[in-house]
């Protein structure tokens, strides 16, 4: 398997490290992302700020781990972010005043570029889902789907320090 | 590697498929999870139900992806669970009436058993993070910290139908 990095040298701000030498775990991709946007330049901004419907295709061989996922409102969707390097620990985004952790960041590249959305469930068809929020290219695989759970999921309180100072104290998006 | 299934046939409730012959990608483990907890039977029914401090030994080669990153609240913990069966697609917890599709459950028996929790951020020591929320056993591979947006992750309206069912209409958590 690939090691998935799609670029050279590290850029003023970034920081690139080794990566381990063999894989300790395997992944299935058991589906695809369907969205609109086939150029990354075209994917929105975030997924907060997308009312486009998107759909899901889940492997048929796992349409039965569907059942009563109907009953729930937000899905928590993992997908596999392909084309992300995976060596970058620090990495300084275009709009940013200078390089942050991987780790305090949601960027695609990270050591194992699972991302993360959490979208409003809108139906499910056979092995076909519907959904709002998510923002990824279309043909992203996906590698896990999980009812929100408000109780446990749900800190509107959260705070994320470094963005407050980026934005001069505005509004935390 | 492993396909990671410790059980045999299917219990009463439960539904389990062929899985794929091989893996679409590969995962590297990143550190491990340091909890009280040596058995499953110990583990918290929720990692809500616990106040217990946790601990988090990133590998050292990641440790500058951690900058930043003390300057959130919460934030959202990847782990692998290493001892699930990968091929349930439907199953039945014990407390439950009958069984429920996978993706509607947040066990860890999963196709990707990828855990996700999300902890409130004590502080950070070097390459080690001490948090609270997590209710996973002791030795659990890490997989990926990511900071929580409340903008995009907290949807305390969400719901879960079959989980007000399953209680007679009782409080959701």
């Amino acid at each position: 398997m690939g090691e998935g990095t799609d670029e050279g040298g590290a850029r003023p701000g970034e920081e690139r490290v080794a990566l381990p030498e063999r894989f300790d775990a395997g992944l299935y991709f058991i589906g695809r992302i369907r969205t609109p946007w086939t150029r990354r330049e075209d994917c929105p901004k975030n997924a907060g700020a997308s009312d486009a419907l998107v759909t899901i295709e889940l492997d048929p061989r796992w349409q039965a781990g569907l059942a009563e996922l109907e009953t729930c409102s937000h899905v928590i969707v993992l997908y596999w972010m392909d084309r992300a390097p995976r060596d970058l620990v620090v990495q300084k985004p275009a709009h940013y005043a200078h390089g942050r952790g991987t780790f305090a960041l949601r960027s695609p590249a990270r050591p194992n570029p699972i991302a993360l959305s959490v979208a409003e469930l809108i139906g499910i068809e056979g092995a076909r889902l519907t959904l709002r929020g998510l923002d990824c290219l279309d043909g992203t695989p996906l590698l896990d789907l999980k009812p929100y759970f408000a109780s446990v999921d749900a800190k509107p309180e959260a705070h994320v320090g470094w963005r407050e100072s980026e934005r001069g104290g505005a509004a935390r998006n």
